[in-house]
């Protein structure tokens, strides 16, 4: 598997940003080909420290091509689109290929 | 189970880094109590851009104070300490409370 990972800053207002996430934003991401599984999960602090992050969400694609030609798509583009309408704290994406992972 | 991710900052000497990482700081993380697994995943960038980290490490525990032990317990004010020995780069944790993730 590999994972698109994004990572949200904190929002201003994080109950507009959620329920755009969850309006908006989602919905277009559920359209992507490819998609085999997406996962939010909310960040927490470490040792008193407020999270460097709000929200990170992981897709999951088969490989690395599968996930190229679902950002390339047109759900893609809609939604590199809609990330500039309600994702203005910023935004981090990187890729991690979990088939070359290893378990330390 | 509760992930504690680390994101590291592209390190100047990447060679040095992994040596670094493989050689002192990942020993000491497997002495941490409570750890269930250990993932490393290199990051790749996306769109043509580098990636904004180099290597993301996952430490997993079954819960939130199981992790808050292993970070209190001594290698884990080790690994902390050892973290300003090789990740001058700089270095991003967060928490993510997957048992509170949904799938969207």
């Amino acid at each position: 598997m590999v994972r698109l990972i994004v990572l949200y800053s904190q929002p201003e207002d994080p109950a507009a940003f959620d329920a755009h996430y969850r309006d908006v934003h989602a919905p277009i991401v559920r359209r992507y080909p490819n998609l085999v599984s997406m996962r939010l999960t909310r960040a927490d602090g470490v040792g008193g420290r407020p999270a460097a992050f709000y929200l990170m969400a992981e897709m999951s694609f088969v490989s690395r091509a599968d996930l190229d030609e679902a950002l390339a798509s047109e759900p893609g583009r809609e939604s590199g689109r809609d990330l500039r309408m309600f994702a203005q704290a910023g935004v981090t994406l990187f890729v991690a290929d979990d088939e070359a992972a290893t378990d330390a």
